[in-house]
């Protein structure tokens, strides 16, 4: 079941990044990277630090071929896509929560401490995308925008806490998956943001 | 053989990382910096995604000399090198072509999948000026010009393919010398390009 | 006593990645990254490439909470800050020789070249202010400003004669920082610069 979500959320995820290399006009080998590294790039960096060897998309090919197909689809059917923001917006956020736990599921198996934990499956769930906008030449957009990485904090303490209780695997990520979602869909509904900090004084 | 080939190639690649630092008026610290990822971070990402320690180049250390001489030198020479143009690309196409064969070798060593080492091949050819151009606040431009992240795929492909068919491997990284040289620098004369990806669509 | 300079240098780090976050508007989960990206960053990048696994701050949840919260009161109290700008930059300027310190005794450790243990210690010292400014979508200001990095490097090679002359580490590290901190304070204050490279040719 989590299998199926992170296929489709490695598929969403290869599809913004597709999109975005198409703000830039990057030619198909570009939206293929693009594609490759907002959907994988998340999973690498939390292995790489966590020293999680082999890294999780070597040992699975068919990951690779998913998200370059995705990206390279997305070329074609881009300007039908708006039509299905809805759809796209709730994929997107399944595909958060599907990293977030997955994230802590691999730390949680090398004993990192818990601050570690939560880390890593925040890792998993946003640096995809930061690193997107980084090769894109933009600051990174969950940076600023409405609650999305709050929303994989949220539901990695509420996945931790939950565990600590006893509650099943499946019942946990169920509870978390339902929590996430209508924590994330509310936020984009009525646009919560962050607090955001604003520095402009100068100091010479 | 491909050793000396390897070290044109670091020159190459270095010397074109302190162009692109000149280009952002960056100081001798940062041009040697500069060099020194562009030339070496290829493979340090592939070593580090591959789990494949130590890292190539902290077991050279005058690979590092290398570099960051070939950075600095660049500062002092920079105004005759478009009189080489030609012979600087041509550098160049031969480091593309080394660095992804023995991408790929190195991936072959730890017995990853295909799909796996072709990657390895590439990540060793072209993500050493992905870093470049990151570092110098610009979209890759790897990821725009005319066919150069694909002549690296077709030589990996291509090393593959007759490693497959069981050719000797001197044999085979002439042929792909051979044709990675002629694609490349056909592309160049006749501004081959891959099909671009425009999208300027908003969603809101 | 390096651990009592290192938390001051992590916390001054942390706030110096705020104060970036700041000028991007960012929300205080943004903040929090980047602070924790610009202290922690450059002792993770040093430990991957080193394949010095467990990373350091992953066996330290503490130094998470101080440089996150580091962060977060940075926003409070931000307006204050360019009062003490001289304590600041004061502060840095130790917490630059502290991790240069740190990372060359950690490539030490593991025997590593004497020019790779130099790199080690620039590596940390640096380059979580570089990935600060790409994460903020700018040059990183290390390649450009003042001598910053040559106080690293000076202090590396520094270290590693004293060290090859048997001196003992508290003699060692106490020498670094009285002739670190007056070279980074004189270059403040007289603006010395290295070299600038400038180069706007065009190739075609």
């Amino acid at each position: 079941m989590l299998l199926v979500i992170y296929l489709v959320a490695i598929t969403a995820e290869a599809m913004s990044g597709a999109l975005a290399a198409g703000r830039r006009n990057m030619d198909v080998f570009g939206v293929s990277v693009i594609a490759f590294v907002t959907a994988l790039g998340g999973g690498t960096l939390r292995d790489v630090v966590l020293g999680h060897y082999p890294v999780h998309w070597t040992q699975h090919p068919e990951y690779v071929y998913i998200v370059v197909s995705a990206g390279l689809i997305t070329t074609l059917i881009a300007r039908y896509l708006h039509h299905i923001k809805r759809l796209f917006l709730l994929l997107d956020a399944m595909g958060l929560i599907a990293f977030s736990l997955i994230g802590c599921n691999v730390a949680l198996e090398h004993n990192y401490p818990i601050v570690v934990v939560i880390i890593a499956g925040m890792m998993t769930g946003i640096s995809g995308g930061v690193i997107r906008d980084v090769l894109c030449n933009q600051v990174p957009v969950v940076f600023r925008k409405e609650l999305y990485a709050s929303v994989s904090l949220a539901v990695c303490v509420l996945f931790l806490s939950l565990r600590a209780l006893d509650v099943a695997f499946e019942l946990n990520a169920l509870v978390c998956f339902a929590f996430g979602l209508v924590l994330r869909l509310l936020a984009i509904r009525f646009q919560w943001h962050l607090p955001i900090f604003s520095y402009h004084q100068r100091w010479d």
